[in-house]
């Protein structure tokens, strides 16, 4: 573990007092949350979505953001963080649109996972409760903040949000409006708290505080989500990068092959389900024109120099830059691709440099398919489909938190669903154990 | 996060390597787990339930049993321990027998947690799968070797176990038997390994690998598991300490009120599950007669010092220790009271000096029954019934890795059908995302 300089670890401990007294407020709330009606939760999620089609909260929220912008063009934000951070009407929309989808979702709490009488007579019961007080760390795209926000109020979770500091004008924006919402159907306003301190060391302060806070969900980059393992007393939901793989068999489909690579690579490269590596069996008789397929539809092919040489699609990389190659996940055109004689190289090669995620393989081989199951050790699996299936609204989970690569808890979307605990419910007549 | 000393921190890095080796080699060995068949993993655990059973075993075993309670005897460790660190022909057949039992159990593997179609005609299951490579911290008990070894064998995982110093010989005899046996089925003998250094450095270096362990289950005392969530990288699955409550309500049944409160603080008062704190109302009828059948039975009552007035089976406690007595787990027949008048204020009472373990109540009326459970936050709720239910062999789910107070992943007892991950396998005809 990296520790941290000793300017860092005073500044944190300066923020301590002040970071334990917001935790306290979000225990606070969540007391008051664990016994509220469904229906209120929702209440203030829809009163949310109307106070965002009045024009006078679209004008604040935009005057915020375009602070926001005009910082971000300061500093020379990249371009695509800036598109990221940026908000207009059409974006206002979806996230008004979200909120309803939301609130429509069934109730997660109080489900009865499993139930049964004991030997004793003891009824036992196992039922959804509120994981607690939930802190979420994300970076630029503001809408996170009524995402995240609407996701635990409706799973009656309190939450403590840290949105990146380029955003802070428009997170502080929307969270007013959405405080406001919430305190109009008479729950507590700390229900959502944002923290408005950009200083890392405050971040660092709420990180040591196990005792308030239950789950931390840190969203966006490595670098963040690094940081946040390394330096949080509280139970982390990693949100890891995806470098997934597809593995076109032998025996694959042709026509199946070349439009699943394409969907997992070119559908939306930005994203953490699109595949960065092509593995293909080299007795495969179709390679040259599903690279060519590849090529043609923009993918921008990688390869060792051999392969190279016998595919004209694919651009060589030095022997020693390979592994790094195969690691990397682009999130653009780029498409590292490899040759594997069997099988199990394939799930060597994926083992070696894939990130648990989501692994493709096309095939008509069924035993090869199953293999390929048992052999990989992933959140997801596509048997014959695009790995842009995993994702939880394709998936009907409704919206997500994110994609979970940690195998506690919750492994792949992270919905609605897993932003609970359970407790056991035991109902006696009397009965002592003998 | 208190920092480590610079000594520490140099003597964790020199144990780097070693642990890097040790983990990669449990990582390995899982890859062949996760592919092995059910019946195999429990031949192995009856393999090794057979060698229990052999009286050479049986001497090799207590033989090196005798030089740890030498050891013992020579360190002055407290009796409570010694007792606990000693075995016999009795205490190894109990292992014999749990091995028997787990054996017998279902596979907690390749499950169907849900499964359905999806719109676009891909086929969706959860699966469950192994959680990985298991980091297991414990004290003293040399058949938590065989316990936990045997769990995560059955339910495919690749066991890391660290055991106490005090307990390294008997530890190391049946370490070198289990892996015997696991050999003995074509296993890998790294599925299960036990750390022989003792240095906790070298602990600190395992809890560093978050990319080759998946999970730390410290069980012990409380500055074990304080240490091991401090200085993880992994996430820690902790088994707090229990300062469990039960709540005498104005309605409750005098006969209910009597077993119970006797049976949760004195069938066993040295458990997890076993209350530290009885909370009366002022209004209950019959508060003499619990409470000197309390000490009848052995109980040693503390409260403040208007009640020991009162209730001359109570010894007082200065003003200023109460709130120090309500928050100790004493494991032994020492039990606080405390008067409320209104059940908000046990509520706030168990929030305030409640770990979240098992809180219980005695009550004939409906409404408070429900109040109570909306109420609190733990991983169990006794209504009308002894404290000492929350145990996973009384809750029917056979042997228990232990008690989880964390709200992660499991809370309550941690048994089989939570050593696993899931994965979701997708299983399409070709099909793309449009």
């Amino acid at each position: 573990m990296s520790n941290l300089d000793p300017a860092m670890i005073s500044r944190r401990e300066g923020h301590m007092e002040s970071a334990r007294a917001l935790a306290r407020r979000s225990r606070k709330a969540l007391r008051v949350l664990r016994q509220s009606a469904h229906e209120t939760r929702n209440k203030a999620l829809l009163a949310m979505a109307d106070r965002l089609q009045q024009s006078a909260a679209i004008d604040s929220i935009l005057e915020a953001n375009a602070k926001d912008l005009d910082a971000a063009r300061h500093n020379d934000l990249a371009p695509a963080l800036q598109e990221r951070l940026m908000l207009n009407a059409d974006r206002i929309q979806s996230i008004e649109q979200a909120l309803r989808v939301i609130a429509a979702l069934p109730d997660p709490l109080g489900l009865v996972r499993t139930g049964y009488a004991l030997q004793s007579g003891v009824q036992l019961r196992k039922l959804t409760v509120p994981l607690g007080v939930v802190f979420t760390i994300f970076e630029s795209r503001p809408n996170v903040t009524i995402d995240i926000g609407a996701l635990s109020l409706k799973s009656g979770n309190a939450a403590i949000l840290r949105g990146g500091k380029e955003a802070r004008y428009s997170n502080q924006s929307l969270h007013a409006l959405f405080q406001q919402a919430i305190l109009s159907v008479g729950l507590p306003g700390d229900s959502v708290q944002l923290i408005t301190e950009s200083d890392r060391a405050y971040m660092l302060a709420c990180l040591q505080l196990d005792d308030l806070i239950d789950i931390v969900v840190p969203r966006g980059g490595e670098a963040l989500i690094r940081f946040t393992a390394e330096h949080s007393r509280i139970p982390v939901i990693k949100h890891d990068k995806g470098v997934c793989n597809l593995y076109i068999d032998r025996a694959a489909d042709p026509e199946k092959a070349i439009a699943i690579a394409i969907n997992s690579k070119l559908q939306r490269p930005s994203v953490c389900n699109a595949i960065e590596n092509l593995i293909i069996h080299t007795e495969y008789p179709h390679t040259q024109a599903l690279l060519a397929k590849l090529a043609t539809a923009g993918a921008r092919l990688l390869g060792p120099a051999d392969l190279a040489r016998q595919y004209t699609d694919v651009s060589p990389i030095e022997a020693d830059l390979l592994p790094t190659t195969y690691g990397t996940e682009f999130l653009d055109e780029r498409l590292s691709v490899a040759l594997v004689s069997h099988l199990d190289e394939a799930l060597d090669f994926i083992d070696r440099y894939g990130s648990g995620h989501s692994e493709g393989i096309v095939t008509e081989d069924f035993s090869t398919a199953q293999r390929f199951q048992q052999g990989v050790d992933t959140a997801a699996i596509l048997l014959n489909c695009s790995t842009r299936f995993h994702d939880g609204g394709q998936m009907g989970m409704g919206a997500e938190v994110g994609i979970s690569t940690g195998r506690l808890h919750v492994r792949g979307p992270m919905g609605l669903q897993d932003l609970v605990s359970t407790t056991y419910v035991l109902e006696g007549h009397g009965e002592v154990r003998p």
